[in-house]
């Protein structure tokens, strides 16, 4: 494994993103130099996966903030909060998107009250966008570790959609950094990916990520999961989240639930990884949790080819909700939840 | 409702066949002047669907015939045995491929033995493929009736794949044939068409008929059939199929089993339409029932738009089975069987 996969940096010049919409047979990094840009980045979808999401968010917030005009602590925080709607309007499942937002205008205020000023104010903002990056990828390290020891030695793990490295702050994933956790432990592992349509992610992300970490990868389209599972092809199916209800509903990229219906019908494990900052203890259920409906060109084109007749009516729906029956464990920083969620995911925001 | 498409003619130049590879953007049709032309249809999937390439196999028969050249009966013999391996050598889980060419070489033995010339037996071999045609479309017209009366009124149905007129001899269709029905029988009828990767059939083949017909239709990608269940949209699954085993297990195109498996969970009903010629005595369960795979270019590419990493492994799979416990009801020309299918199949071929 090479674990150097970081699609998003803080630079002098501006955020500098890896525009994963032309991987895998491009890899073109974007600077983007404004916090417009950044919002504009999140939702073109240059940069996708809940975690990373999150991370832009709070380094799109330290870029608005360092290019105020003016010496009035108000005044920044006006601004910041504008800056913050713009960014919060991008994409609605992924959780981390607030969260981040809501942080970095924790972090102003805690400074604003502490007497700083809007110069200080702009330093710390952007010493807090990076300590989010690093806690980010903290915490995957620690998702690895801990997911790593549920996988099973000569496990082919089934995965759905791109939860790895791209998806978050980088290095290890969340679902990837659970295969790479049981790699990095001596286990032999392979993956089965799921191409994930319409956007292709699996595809296009997934395959490229674990080839460049030289770990064992079949693509699959997403109807075929089931008939590999009856072909006794998966001993586990790891996914990662966009959104955890309080109850341990799991909103992820639209065919998880069908992959989880799938997997409890066969009696195999599914695994969810995700950090804390994923968990909405807000949302009750995932009845609550925004279902994002996107550009039905998704569907009906990829690229410029045409799939699908002229004026065709079509459904986008970008998630959907695995119920917490379906659902064996939620791996976090903090370790592994099990049933009651609404208990064990508690627990562990007050470790 | 117009009723009119008929993707398989019989003409004196030859196999006329609409370019189904062509379809939504062009409608293009081939003529086809030879039985490794027919073959080639097959393989290359200008024609597809269960029913459709029996059609098309009978009438590459009777084309090799016709274009024997010679007087003696047992060369001819011999020539059709030659043709029957081509065209049988094209697809291998269609049942109704095998079926269609067996009837051919049964017509011909009769023929012999009733003593007909070589140019006699070459119009009882013409007249015979298009009696199969019009009996596949007569066998539709009574699924269409039979499963029409299945689905209730103001109901959606999801499908998967197409099952329709396209993949069929013309008019009615299986699966799409029971909606036909039960818009034919005054019902209001909505669809949803997964896509159907990684040929989409869905997205370019039932989506384009079903706006031919006027019935609305809702196109979505296969991951989304679980979410759509799960939000109260699907009243009832009918499917068609490619092979169905004694015991009623049914191998479709993959990605069925997983719609089957959602249906169950939600409580849906799942049907399977399809005539009796798709129905194989000799196959006791669908474990005996072979599963081609495909070339993983299907998969990596969407024509010469490149999905997926230089060099990626692949699996792709073109059919899956689904176990006899998960099928509502089967309906074919005969009526609708039930489970235990081992009793029900057997008897519709002894009325």
């Amino acid at each position: 494994m090479n674990l150097n996969i970081i699609p998003v940096k803080w630079t002098e010049e501006g955020v500098a993103m890896l525009d994963q919409r032309l991987l895998p047979t491009e890899e073109t990094w974007l600077m983007l130099k404004s916090y417009t840009e950044v919002a504009a980045g999140i939702k073109d979808m240059v940069v996708r996966g809940a975690p990373a999401i999150g991370v832009s968010a709070a380094y799109g917030m330290a870029l608005g903030a360092k290019q105020f005009v003016g010496t009035n602590v108000d005044d920044l925080e006006e601004e910041l909060e504008y800056i913050g709607d713009v960014l919060a309007a991008t994409r609605p499942t992924a959780v981390n998107l607030f969260w981040a937002i809501d942080r970095m205008k924790q972090t102003f205020k805690t400074a604003k009250a502490a007497g700083k000023s809007v110069s200080e104010i702009k330093q710390i903002l952007v010493d807090d966008s990076k300590a989010i990056h690093d806690e980010d990828i903290e915490s995957q390290r620690l998702i690895a570790k801990f997911g790593g020891e549920l996988i099973e030695d000569n496990s082919t793990v089934l995965t759905h959609c791109n939860a790895g490295a791209l998806a978050t702050g980088g290095v290890w994933g969340t679902a990837l950094g659970v295969i790479r956790g049981a790699v990095d432990a001596g286990k032999h592992i392979s993956v089965i990916a799921d191409e994930t349509r319409p956007y292709l992610q699996g595809a296009r992300l997934t395959a490229w990520e674990l080839m460049q970490d030289d770990i064992p990868v079949t693509l699959i389209t997403d109807n075929m999961s089931g008939h590999v599972m009856k072909k006794g092809r998966v001993q586990a199916v790891v996914v990662g989240s966009d959104r955890i209800a309080a109850n341990g509903d799991v909103a992820n990229k639209i065919g998880t639930y069908m992959v989880a219906v799938l997997a409890h019908r066969h009696g195999i494990p599914f695994y969810v990884a995700a950090p804390l900052s994923t968990v909405d203890l807000n949302c009750p259920t995932g009845e609550e949790i925004p279902i994002e409906e996107r550009d039905i060109r998704e569907v009906t084109h990829v690229k410029n080819i045409q799939l699908a007749p002229d004026d065709a009516t079509v459904s986008n729906y970008g998630f959907d909700v695995t119920p917490n029956d379906l659902v064996t464990a939620i791996i976090t920083e903090k370790g592994v939840a099990r049933a009651p969620y609404t208990e064990s995911l508690k627990k562990q925001f007050e470790q």
